[in-house]
């Protein structure tokens, strides 16, 4: 499935750091036949599910959510790395390979019920997501699905995210 | 104009420090409606531009940025903070309040003669979307326009920008 957009990911060795192969989305973004191909199969997905919200992690959740949003008609959430949203936050701390890591959401920017997808471009351990879903959780959020552009099956990130809602990815490596 | 978007914007005193009255876009982007208009809006500016790439910059530009190119029928290139793209990039250091900061962009990012916009959230003193223009220039891009959804007007960076390309905003305050 998707083989024309997996053609547009590129392997880049040794990023962020040695022994890493990096998946780099750039040339599928800057393919506008491609771009649009991602967001339309996303949006096919997804359509049925009557989605209030869309919660997209800093910063590269957004080349996927907010188009996404757009196209679906729903309303699109910020979650942000500490210090960076100005109102009133709550804020939720996780664990990264070394030390820690604290993302942050608008304590106004979900209603109590409201149905909720969780974008963001790539699904390693979950860390992040999970994250994710404990603050919105915590608004009242109805978590519909944690979507991803790519998941990297291997790492365990769909068994982490199980307790909190479904995963779906479009590709899978 | 677009006074039903203007009033989805929220003042925020003192963020990020004490004296600024920050320009929060967090409530438009929640309201599904003004989200909508917003894209809407700046697509209509834009779509008969012929444009082959929306360059967007690191985090908030994204999200324009990117449902402006997937609604354009464009590419989308990433203009991010030093570190964050894995592949060949050229950098452009420039001059922040205290101290500096680093934009880069992928060498292969745009083919010479592309038609270009760059795309943010907000223009203030125009620092930023200088060195991007440069960056872009250096690629051999054809930089249409500087777009953003808020214009903060009396900081000049329309002026700084027009030796580059004219700037197109939805509000000025």
């Amino acid at each position: 499935m998707y083989e024309n957009i997996k053609n547009h990911i590129r392997n880049v060795p040794d990023f962020p750091k040695k022994g890493i192969l990096f998946k780099d989305i750039t040339p599928a973004l800057e393919n506008a036949e491609i771009f649009a191909e991602i967001i339309n199969a996303l949006y096919e997905l997804l359509k049925d599910k009557k989605i209030d919200k869309i919660a997209s992690i800093d910063a590269r959740g957004y080349l996927f959510g907010a188009p996404l949003a757009y196209k679906l008609g729903c309303g699109l959430v910020l979650v942000r790395k500490a210090g960076k949203l100005p109102a009133e936050t709550l804020s939720e701390t996780y664990d990264l390979e070394y030390g820690k890591a604290i993302i942050e959401v608008h304590k106004d920017a979900v209603n109590k019920g409201e149905k909720v997808l969780i974008v963001d471009d790539l699904l390693a351990t979950g860390g992040t997501t999970k994250a994710a879903c404990r603050l919105l959780q915590k608004l009242g959020a109805d978590i519909v699905a944690n979507v991803f552009l790519i998941e990297l099956s291997d790492l365990g990130g769909r068994k982490v995210l199980e307790e909190f809602a479904p995963t779906i990815s479009l590709l899978q490596y």
